[in-house]
Order: structure tokens, then C-alpha cells, then sequence
């Protein structure tokens, strides 16, 4: 028997694949699986953001879902080839659903299915108006008492919230709100975008004044309208916030800035939210169906209650007034790291106290070795667009990224043994999380513990940037902080680069604690690794999908997450507002408060 | 013998034709052109724009050119293929010059080259940084007294125009100004832009409330940051206001608004204009050594000297202040349509006062058969990107361009008989063009004459605009408008929709009338058609490329001609600040003083 081409091998089983979902045949489907494949899925056939894994998981969900899903026209997607390499076919897939289209990508190996990932991409009749479809802008012919586009827009802006209520409000306008305000504003999804802050981008122009993007620009692409070829690749704080606030204009958004919000209670009577807002000083109440929390990943500041001169990293202003002066940095991670070279570059005498191993990688390996293949010029020359990127990333299962990544650190570690050699002569404490897997794995499942190296280390190995580590702050005298080990250090200021709580606690503060631990913790896998405690989730807990507290939404993550993570997060909205049914499969359970 | 298929045709063609041109053999050179061949260069061979009509022209270009230009490396352009129709056979082709490297596309009858277009894309060792040149934004390592992008950034603010003198300043802050200033950027060349008006895109946010563009968003593009999927075919003039001043913003260009020039002046001996400014109340002066007009190709409003309640269309602020009234808008081009339109649909009674014929062409006619190839969805799902489409343009010489619209204008008169017929049943008096070339050729003749109809013909066919054709206006009573025909018409406001002077104008108020004199005309073809006078010029009369005043250079246009045309404009600009030679071939003479 001749060889099948890959075309060929994944064409047959999208075909068998498709006639048994038509026909509820749950095990003829689930045959087609290796015992133990996986199946993500994006909201398209779970209205939730979910890994399957295993067969068994496979046929519960279709048990659950196929009378609604109606899946059909599953094949591979128009102008796309299935290629095959050691063994494993793969191919970008489309498929329909009762209510959507949708694309996937699937991975075959030995006949059967690895890893499939389905997504959300459209709703059919809610189709975003772009392309053939963007809108007009001058309506042609004539019309008595016609508005202008700044007029309605006007009367947009001056309604909304007052005469007319919006049907999201998304509370936190960094990237994360403005990516989701952008895709409900293309839905036609009323939103409010809030913030505490009084320009869009005002959170990152307030950070200290050294920071730049960690992540390079093919990474950090907002929807619709990417960054032109001149961009930097790692983007000045204060060019990125420029971008957001460009961006909330020509994309239309409604967008308070200076508006705090007070409190939030749910209405289960009336289906909706019942939120104090405070803008500019005046007092409202906004009742929106949807609340999105946008608040940053990163939650609220961990701040220890010392007295003396000290601030959060969050509130570090940079160097420029501390020339000359002593300062303590308590962590070891990307902020510390920033701050500390930056204090150093500006002559000042800094200490950084490292409590607990960190994970570096330099730049230029993690851009190369990790990055490089789907987010690099390289990439987009070789044709890999913004979209393929992220899906590329989607599709691989959380249970095994792990397997994929190792190697990467391996080589890395390899690569740049020298200098790690040098980081651990001066003591500095390394690690490359619990199991070898390296940065991504730990963003995942903790959200830090890692610093992208541009600099700062080789300060530390010279020794420029003084290092205590092992120790941790024991106390706080007038002008100096005492260490676990005895020892005393003299400041000027101390800034604590201690890192964050969990998301978890914006919800307590602004709805109750009552809610907040209904919900759970928020981010994390569930990977039983350091601050990420299991059991295995599988996805992140409770990030841009159905939590435990009816309209109720997180929303956030890097640039990546912000762009990609929006668009499910945006359709799981518009569907609710417009009726359509969303059973959702696998609602997560809460094991951890926070 | 077999035949050649087009890639052979055009390499074999190529090869002659580099050989010829490197052993300086003019003879052989044009010889391979058709005895009336054309070759339109845009910089790279002439250091100006410059259509070379017939093999004497060609011969003579050669031979003061080729022993500075150098060319080498011609070619069909990387991952094109040569294609074949209707008995020509074209091709994207690529070259490099001494300091250039170029892009051009070239078409062959009967083995000979028919037309050829060559265009300087960039300065070897000043490439753009983009794509894999960009910046990298943060720079990695440690240094002592770093400054962020931030400070620098606030430096160049501060600096420019008061302790550093700009190389070129730019006067004019429209989509022209912008777009060169974007390209001057990106070449390192110091620019300011100055506008008289506050922020970007105030220019447009002025004029009439119901302005949207009358050319569609594919046609409209910026250099480096294209408009998102979702913008409207037609952009509303506030929105496109809000993109200039973001666009100004992110791409990061030294625009002063509320500034205005007050005099100029060339210093021959020093190299440098002298220029007097007034910015936000400040007198300052400022040297540059390069000046570009860019105050529209519009010109100066025309304004005849009437007394009573009146304005030019370039200060009606819309029909709002006017309900129940009577208004007479005297013209009957673009702005009068727009203008009587939104009268009308306010309920004003209104008149429009037609003077001499008008070419009208309906908007969905204009788009399907006029612009569809190159400009719209259909193009770019073929492939088409914006480059492309503007070279291919570009790629037709002005001598024959007439010929290739002659019967899209026929087939749209077809088309349309049965609208134009009932425009003309009321009175309109229509035309196509002194030779029935359309719009096009209009606009590139003498920018005026036309009305691309989004509604208002309608409402002159249908009588709710009321017409008063082929009169003038002979005076202005207190409530009335005496008209030519002797009839009168009651008025409680009249707008003169009566179009712009020459763009000299603006050279002679700024520097001199010596000056202006000594320049000439600006715009037109020398077409020897209505406002056009002869002799013919072969190129847009002193836009975009060296005028018989040193240093001193017009720009602007559409969008399309900003976006196009501002890419040799800043190339002749960054060469000579370079101190690259550029040498000009065939300098315009001056034929009309305006």
C-alpha cells in the first residue's frame, strides 16, 4: 500500500472525525484520539477555556456538548498544506459550529489524534465589521437631519453610563482592558473601559523610568492594528503608554480615566452588576450585565509593614534622586534586577537581598532559543503571521509544554554556562524552576520568580550591583535594615521588589471577600510546582473564562495574552448579550482561596 | 525557433540594456526602446521626477547621467515572474544605482521596451530602520548616566529650533507635512513641521461638519502605519483628524502647531533660509537649510470681493446655524455638493450657482471601474498592496495616461446614462474632461472641476438643490445675489465654493513675489486643456523635486500623492544632507508665473 501524503492522512480523519460528532457517536470520535490525546478548546465547543485530556475527558465533553456544538464542515483550512516531520502530521483546520466558525490546528502521530485545538474565531451573523465587511464612514444619498460621525460619536460618549448603560464594564485600562475594549467595541458590545489613572498608558508612563518591554515587539502586537516596522523591539515604557493612548482614540473606545470604583455588588434579581464608580470626582452608579476585572495579573502589591523611607517597585520613581545615596532593593527578580542597574548606572551604592533562586535568561538567548520561531523578524520573513503565533502557542497542552520546553533550557544553559558559572561564584542563588522548564512554565504557573537578563546580571557577577543572598529582612532600624543572617545594611531607601498578591484580592476589595473566595485563586495551572499548588488544572484558574460568580470575568496577562486571550473573552461576552446559548462545559472548581 | 516565454523576454532585455548602460553606450540603450518609448524616473537616475519621452530625450538623460549614477544589478524584482497580455509583456524589476538601490516595473511591445519606470527605494548606508533593522529600544548592558527614551526623547523637544537648527522645515501640518515629516524621521533627517492650526488634523476637523474623504480608505494609507481593517471605506473628516494627530504622535515628529511663518528668506552665501515664526505668541527664527512648502496643493481660497453675509467654503462650518434659512453657495465642484447636501437635509432652502460645466462621477462607479484594481478589497485579496498599486500608477506616463482613462470614463458614461441624463434635463451642465479623460486626469491637470457624487446629484436632478446654471454672479445686494442672467436671488448667507489660487500664492506671501515669480506655476501638466495651459511638461509642474529656487521644494496632493511622492521627496532631502552628489537632470523651466 502506498504511503498516505499528509493531506490525504489528515483529510481522513477530519472526515471520519466530522461523521461521528454528526452523529453523537461519541466513541467512534474518541477512538480516533490517542488514549491519551488532548483537545483544547477555546470556547467553541465548550464555552469555556478548556484541555480535555484523555479519552475520557474527550467523551464527557461531547456527551455534554454536541446536541448544542452542532460541529460541521470540519477540514483543513483553505489555502493551508498538512506537513509532516519525526512523526508527527500536523495541519491548520476550520470548522463550523451551530453559532461560529472556527480554526484549529491538529497534530496526528501513529494514526491517531495528539493534540487538537479548536477556537472560537466569529459568530455567524456577528461577524466583525472589517475587511469587505468595514463600515462605510459617509453614507451615501441624502437624508434629512443627518449626523455627522463626531456628533453621534459625541452623543455616544456624553449617554453612556448616564442615559444609557453599558453592558460590560471592564475595570482596568492597561493593555489587558484596552485589547478587550477594543474586540466589544468591533462586536458592538457596549463597554466602559475604567481607571484609576488619567491618560490610557499612564501605568506603564509611571513605572520606573528605566523600564522596557522584556518581551520584543512581535510578542507585544495589540489587535487590529499592529505595530509598524520602525517599532522598537523592546519597547520604552513611555512610547508603549503613547501607543495605548493612541490606540483607545482611533479605535473609539469609551474610556474613563480618573475613575476609581468604590464598590460592586451583583443584582441576581435583575442580572446585573450594581457598581460605585467614582470619575473626576463625581459619584455615579453604573449597571452593566458583564464585569470584567482587567486589573493587572500582577494583582496588588506585596508590601511588608516596615517603617523607614521605603516604596514598592511599583511606586519607584528611578535613580535621578538617589545619586550619591545608599539603597537596598529586597528581590531578585525582573524589577529588582531593572531598578537595581538603573540605581547603579546613576552611581548610587545598591544592595540587592535575594531571599529565595531565581530563574535568568539572557535576552538574546530566550529571543533566539525560545521566541525565535514564532516571534522574531526571522519568523515573519519565514511567513509567520501574528495569528498562527498564538495559535501555535495555544496548541500545545499545558499537562506537556513542559516536554517542549526543557530542551530549550537545556541548550540555554548550555549556551551560556559560562555566565551562569560567574552569577553563582558571587553567590547568586540560580534555578530553572522546579523541573528544568524555564520561564514560560513559571509565568504560567506563578507569574514570576525569573528575570529576563539586559544587563543587570553581568552588574551582579562584577559585583557593581552588591548581592546578599539567602537572607531575608529581619528588621528596620533608622538607617538600616538588619538580615536573617545577622548582618546590617545601611540605606537611605529600601524598595520592595517583593512582587504581587493575587488577582484574587481586587475582587475582594471591590466586591467582598465573600465573592473573592467563591472564585478562588486566579492564574495558575494547578502544577503542584512552587506557588502554583495543585491539583492540575489544566488551564489557567479563572482567566478569561466562566468563574464560579455569574458575570464575572478576569482578564489580563502580558501583551500576548492581552491580544490573544481578548478575542475568547470578547465572544464569550457578545454571545451573552445577544442571546445566543453558551452551556458551559468543565466550570471550574475552586481549590485554593488565593 | 521556440517562443520566449516572459521571464526570458524581460532578462534578456535587462541584460542588454544593464550592459549598454555600463559601458556608457547610449546608442545601444535606447535602442531598445520604441522609437516613442517612455522612461519615468522618480530620483533615482535624475536626481528629480522626470518622464523621458522618445529615445532623444532618453539619449540625452544617458549621457549626463550615467557616469555619476552608475547602475548595476538590474533585474526582474526577487520572487517576481514576468507575465504576458495583450501583446505586452511587464515586469517588477530591481536595479541599484552607485548610492541607491531602486524598484521599477517595465512593459515591452514587439521586443522593445515601451514604458519603464524606475524609482529610488533607499540610500545605501541610510537604509530605514525597520523590519530587521528596527531599533532595538532598550539598550542591553550597563552604563553609567543612561537616559531613557523618555529624556531624549523631551532633549530633541527642547532643543530643536532653539540651541539645533533644524536641516529642513517643513510649513504645513497637513496629511502632506505629516507624511514627510514621518519619512524625514526615519531617515535622521531633523525636521519641524509647523501649522498654524493647534493640533494635527485640525485643518480637516475645521471644515464642513458632513466632510468625509471622497477617496476610499485603501487609497488613503500612511507611510509605515496603514489604517486597521475596520476603518471605514470613507473616512470622516474628524476621525481622520484623530488619526493624523495620534500618527504625528507615535511616529514621534517635531510638529509645532499654533506657528506660523511670517517671512522667508534665502541666504545664498550661508546655504540656509532665514525664516521669521511666530510660535504660540514667541517670535523666533529659524535657519534651515531646506524648506518644502506643504500648505496644500489647494492654494489659497479664492475670495471675490464682496460685501454682506458670506464665506468660503473653506470656513462653512455646516448647515446647523442656517435651518429655515435661504443659502446660495456659488460653484458647483466638490465642496458646493457637499455643502448644498447637508443644507439641504437640514432644510435650508439653497441654490447652488453653476458657473461652468462640472464632471460628475457617482462614488460606487469611481470605485468599481476607476480605482478597483489597485485600491480596494477585491485588490487587496488579489494581492495588490499599497506599493504596488502606487508604482503601478506611477508606472504610466502623464503623455499617455489619457488613453488608458479615456474608456473607463466611457464605460462609466454607459453606465450611468440614465443619472446623467436627468442631471442634465434640470440644467447640470456636465462635462468629462476637455477629452474625455475623467476625473483622474482633471485632478492631475488642474485639481479642480469635479464632484465624485456621494448624494447631492440626486438632490439637482430631483430639484430639492435648486440650480442656477451657466451665470456668474455680477453683485451682491443686502438680502440678494444679482446673477448674470439678470434674475435675483433672496440670500441670508452666501458661500463661495469657488475653489483655491495657485499653491504659489503661498510662496510669494512666505518669501516673495520674486521668488514666487522666479519659481512659477505649481501643479499641472502643461496639457494645453481648460486651466492647464501648454507647453507640455511631462510631470506635475514643481511638486516633489527641485524648482529653479534653490532649496526651496512644494509637497503634498491627495493622500495617495502625501504617501507616494513624500518617498522622493525625503530621499532628495536625506542626499543632500548627507552630501551625497545629485546631480539634476532636466530642471524644470518656467513657463507661467501662476
Amino acid at each position: 500500500m502506498p504511503e498516505r501524503n499528509p493531506n490525504e492522512t489528515i483529510s481522513n480523519i477530519l472526515e471520519t472525525f466530522e461523521a461521528a460528532l454528526k452523529s453523537g457517536d461519541t466513541a467512534a470520535a474518541i477512538a480516533l484520539f490517542q488514549p491519551d490525546g488532548y483537545w483544547r478548546d477555546l470556547v467553541a465547543f465548550t464555552w469555556n477555556i478548556k484541555t480535555m485530556e484523555g479519552r475520557e475527558q474527550i467523551a464527557a465533553m461531547l456527551d455534554a456538548q454536541l446536541n448544542t456544538v452542532k460541529p460541521s464542515k470540519l477540514k483543513i483550512a483553505d489555502n493551508e498544506t498538512a506537513t509532516e516531520a519525526d512523526g508527527v502530521t500536523q495541519a491548520w483546520i476550520a470548522f463550523e459550529t451551530g453559532v461560529a466558525r472556527g480554526t484549529g490546528f491538529i497534530r496526528v502521530k501513529d494514526g491517531k489524534i495528539w493534540t487538537l485545538l479548536t477556537t472560537m474565531t466569529e459568530l455567524k451573523g456577528h461577524e466583525e465589521p472589517k475587511g469587505s465587511k468595514r463600515p462605510m464612514g459617509a453614507e451615501h444619498g441624502a437624508r434629512t437631519d443627518r449626523t455627522s460621525w463626531k456628533e453621534d460619536r459625541e452623543a455616544e460618549i456624553e449617554a453612556l453610563g448616564y442615559e444609557k448603560q453599558p453592558y460590560c464594564l471592564v475595570v482596568g485600562g492597561g493593555q489587558g482592558g484596552i485589547a478587550l475594549g477594543a474586540r466589544l467595541r468591533q462586536l458592538g458590545v457596549p463597554a466602559i473601559i475604567v481607571d484609576k489613572n488619567e491618560r490610557p498608558g499612564d501605568a506603564w508612563r509611571a513605572r520606573y523610568k528605566t523600564l522596557c518591554l522584556h518581551d520584543p515587539v512581535w510578542y507585544d502586537h495589540m489587535p487590529y492594528l499592529p505595530f509598524p516596522d520602525n517599532w522598537p523591539v523592546f519597547s520604552p515604557k513611555d512610547k508603549i503608554g503613547d501607543w495605548l493612548e493612541m490606540y483607545t482614540k482611533v479605535m473609539e473606545l469609551n474610556y474613563w480615566g480618573a475613575t476609581t470604583c468604590t464598590s460592586a455588588r451583583y443584582d441576581e434579581a435583575a442580572g446585573e452588576w450594581i457598581v460605585e464608580v467614582e470619575r473626576g470626582g463625581e459619584k455615579l452608579t453604573l449597571r452593566p450585565k458583564q464585569l470584567v476585572l482587567a486589573t493587572g495579573m500582577s494583582g496588588k502589591p506585596n508590601m511588608p509593614k516596615f517603617k523607614g523611607e521605603q516604596h514598592h517597585s511599583s511606586k519607584h520613581p528611578g535613580p535621578d534622586a538617589y545619586r550619591g545615596k545608599k539603597v537596598v532593593v529586597i528581590g531578585a527578580n525582573n524589577s529588582s534586577h531593572d531598578i537595581c542597574a538603573a540605581l547603579w548606572e546613576a552611581g548610587v551604592d545598591v544592595t540587592m537581598v535575594q531571599r529565595s533562586s531565581t530563574h535568568i535568561v539572557r535576552s538574546n538567548s530566550l529571543m533566539e532559543l525560545a521566541l525565535g520561531d514564532l516571534y522574531s523578524e526571522r519568523a515573519v520573513a519565514a511567513g509567520m503571521t501574528t495569528m498562527k503565533a498564538d495559535l501555535t502557542f495555544a496548541s500545545i497542552p499545558y499537562k506537556i509544554m513542559h516536554e517542549f520546553q526543557i530542551p530549550v533550557y537545556n541548550a540555554i544553559k548550555e549556551r551560556d554556562a559560562e555566565f551562569y558559572d560567574r552569577l553563582e561564584k558571587r553567590g547568586f542563588m540560580l534555578d530553572f524552576g522546579d523541573d528544568n522548564s524555564g520561564l514560560f512554565m513559571k509565568y504560567l504557573r506563578r507569574g514570576s520568580g525569573y528575570y529576563i537578563d539586559v544587563g543587570a546580571s553581568e552588574l551582579v557577577a562584577d559585583g557593581k550591583i552588591k548581592l546578599k543572598s539567602g537572607v531575608d529582612v529581619v528588621e528596620l532600624k533608622e538607617h538600616s535594615v538588619v538580615l536573617s543572617d545577622g548582618s546590617e545594611l545601611e540605606a537611605d531607601l529600601v524598595v520592595y521588589a517583593t512582587g504581587y498578591g493575587s488577582m484574587n484580592g481586587w475582587a475582594a476589595d471591590l466586591i467582598s471577600r465573600e465573592v473573592a473566595d467563591k472564585v478562588g485563586k486566579v492564574w495558575g495551572l494547578g502544577s503542584d510546582t512552587t506557588k502554583d499548588p495543585g491539583p492540575w488544572e489544566g488551564e489557567q484558574r479563572n482567566m478569561w473564562k466562566p468563574t464560579q460568580q455569574e458575570a464575572l470575568w478576569f482578564h489580563g496577562g502580558n501583551l500576548h495574552q492581552s491580544r490573544h486571550y481578548s478575542q475568547y473573552l470578547s465572544l464569550q461576552l457578545k454571545a451573552r448579550m445577544e442571546g445566543i446559548p453558551t452551556p458551559v462545559w468543565g466550570l471550574q472548581e475552586v481549590h485554593h482561596l488565593s
